[in-house]
């Protein structure tokens, strides 16, 4: 049996790790037998040298072993989650639930914070008064068996050994490590008893992955551990340059949803939302094809039956329903600062990492992870990318309670659009989709 | 002002970091503001991306400056030291530093205990009975202005730094990374107070740098940092494919030193001596060249005066004066294993790493930080690489008190010695010189 030390170095060495030899090294952490100094070693050496397929799927085994399991398989049907990357304006999630839950399909979700410039599922569900995303496992089963759906956070009794090791490299610089940004989501996704999965892998400017390439390796890395664990995995690729829909923040952004529900969605966002719904429909096989799932997720948009599924999960989760039915009671910003636009010309692009940084600062996210999100705060754009603007129209609005960080918010934002005298060529939103027929490539 | 977070970050991705940056972590570490775990995961992120010459000074210069440093500048004379890289049988401190004395050249000499397969100057001088290698830094300068030698262990009065560094890199597998050993090798010798420095860089099996390369790249970055500290700084690059002498563990080592000083010295030994001491006399001015410092060195030997300062070293230092002139009076090894020639031959190569982890089995190493040495234990060679052997002679006498290794250590020195049918070219101990006027290559 090597020592910690030898595994590091045989790690640092560019040598494979065995099964025996990765258990060795996590059980040790959790049991504190091994300290943070050396796992953060090791992290970083990994960070470096990466890891093969088989010691991602070990090592994604080993984290889900370490907790609870959520075993699902006495509610019918196929049940089928869906895992962004992180982007900005991005609350497909809060639409897909109740779409595809209202589809038939269960969706068990466990959703995440906002991280870094980031907005996180939890957070918006959060600005809703009164609702709960922290249920035991036996209420969350309660509830997907019941509504369809159940929207969580993650639990302290699935995958502990991920959140350790995960704390431990959010303050070593080893977030971004493909091998184990894998086992983490993917950890996370198995344990919680989901039977397929559909990712949604964000690339550009606002997301983590920078550019296609990045994007397309995280994704095929992903969907190799999914056929491991035999969990359907499709992947799609999509634009993450501009923020998606029209509001950033999180109250903002659950109105915005509210009118998505009822038929009044940005083309963008609606675009990405029946695409992503559309697979998890097909995946749960209430849909012959992906495109038969789009026009079953547009029927379920058109109908209203996923606005009575989305009235459902609030009123299941304890949410105030009067807000969502009358949003126009919800607490104001005291400041709300509108931008207009000083020529005219066409929207070519929004930066949409300078946006989800702004929001930050309006108090929409967290710059240390005890600071207290204002539910109220952020942006939203009256114009998107591709649309004509008039000299004086106002472009944006910011919503914010400190006076302070006015002025400065707003040139920064206004410094990431770009104004062009002639129109763009409108870009796709989905830039690519994979699924397990790409591993033969390889 | 960077977070820890973001200068780890920034040398992860290959960037530089500023004399601050480096100053912000050091310091912070010190004071234990920064937690092992990001300065372990750094470390690591410097073994992959390097540092820049800059980067290195600015390292070895507040490993410095972090505590107390030595002015030898009242001591009369250019003060020189030697440092070698570790190997095995390498006894060259403990005949330099009486001969180097003797011609007149004050060295000061902080040496360090065995390194994995390597011995150490520390240890083998403390297998002299109540030889002492503790002293304040008054009774060091003390002794040096006295003696012309002072041969110390390290200080925690000096570097503490690298000290506490060090033991992290040491349970991290972030030793062997090129900035790092050179700040700690240079920190270490500046702080001591030498103007002067002559470099042993040991390349084989037998050597932390397996290949002449890896060798030549550390003494050109020992170099750069002692022209950076106006300290000169010349390098050897010497054989370390076959132990060095013919003895092996400490006190064994220490004897042969013996006859050394009185002129009986093995050629492979005394050659590289005197090739060092000839650098070290011609730095401190004691000689117009090297060359004319190597006949120094040998007059040195020859003349009895090494042997003389030799016996004052361990007076002064209160070691056993009488054991030194009589070292048959010295205890022996419980066991002594001869081990004879199977054919006749010549020996072509005896493999120093297998001869280092033997004489660790045999109780002259520390597998621990801190198991206890056996200072009698070890292995003499009767015969050397390139001399012929007769079927049944003697090659070498294993010592140790632990009969339950003895038949396994044998073979596997056996095992390590290669033994060929016609005779083998000899090969130089000196591979190479290097000083300053290789900076100017690159």
């Amino acid at each position: 049996m090597l020592s910690a030390y030898e595994i590091i170095l045989k790690k640092r060495n560019g040598l494979e790790l065995s099964r025996e030899e990765i258990a060795q090294v996590i059980d040790g952490y959790l049991k504190g037998e091994i300290p943070d100094y050396q796992m953060s070693a090791l992290l970083m050496a990994i960070f470096f040298r990466g890891m093969s397929p088989v010691e991602t799927w070990t090592l994604t085994q080993l984290f889900i072993n370490s907790g609870e399991k959520i075993d699902l398989s006495d509610i019918p049907g196929i049940k089928v989650d869906k895992h962004s990357t992180g982007g900005v304006g991005d609350k497909t999630s809060i639409l897909l639930a109740p779409i595809v839950a209202a589809a038939g399909v269960p969706v068990p979700m466990i959703s995440g914070r906002g991280l870094g410039h980031t907005g996180g599922t939890l957070d918006k569900l959060e600005s809703i008064p009164g609702f709960r995303i922290k249920y035991s496992v036996r209420e969350f089963h309660a509830r997907l068996a019941r509504v369809g759906t159940c929207l969580i956070g993650p639990s302290d009794q699935l995958t502990p050994a991920d959140k350790k090791i995960y704390a431990l490299r959010d303050v070593t610089a080893t977030i971004d490590s493909t091998p184990l940004i894998v086992a983490s989501i993917m950890s996370k996704k198995i344990a919680e008893g989901t039977d397929a999965l559909v990712l949604d892998i964000k690339s550009g400017k606002g997301a983590f992955m920078k550019n296609y390439q990045q994007a397309y390796d995280l994704a095929h890395a992903l969907i190799r551990i999914g056929e491991l664990a035999a969990k359907k995995t499709v992947a799609y690729i999509t634009d993450m340059n501009t923020p998606l829909g029209s509001a950033v923040g999180n109250w903002l952004e659950i109105r915005e949803c509210i009118e998505c529900l009822q038929g009044k969605g940005k083309s963008d966002l609606m675009t990405l939302t029946h695409q992503l719904s559309g697979a998890m429909i097909f995946l749960g096989k209430k849909a012959a094809s992906i495109e038969e799932g789009k026009q079953v997720s547009e029927k379920m948009v058109n109908t209203g039956n996923a606005w009575d599924k989305f009235l459902q999960i609030v009123r299941e989760q304890e949410g105030n329903v009067d807000l969502i039915l009358h949003p126009e009671r919800y607490p104001e910003s005291k400041y709300q600062q509108p931008y207009f636009a000083p020529e005219q010309g066409w929207i070519s692009g929004i930066d949409a990492m300078q946006v989800g940084l702004v929001a930050i600062d309006l108090g929409a996210g967290r710059k240390k992870s005890d600071d207290r999100i204002d539910p109220k705060a952020g942006i939203i754009f009256h114009k998107n990318v591709g649309e004509f603007l008039r000299a004086g129209e106002p472009v944006f609005t910011l919503y914010t309670d400190k006076p302070a960080v006015q002025i400065e918010a707003v040139e920064k934002i206004a410094r990431g659009i770009t104004i062009l005298s002639k129109p763009v060529a409108e870009k796709s939103m989905i830039l690519g989709y994979l699924d397990k027929s790409i591993l033969k490539e390889n």
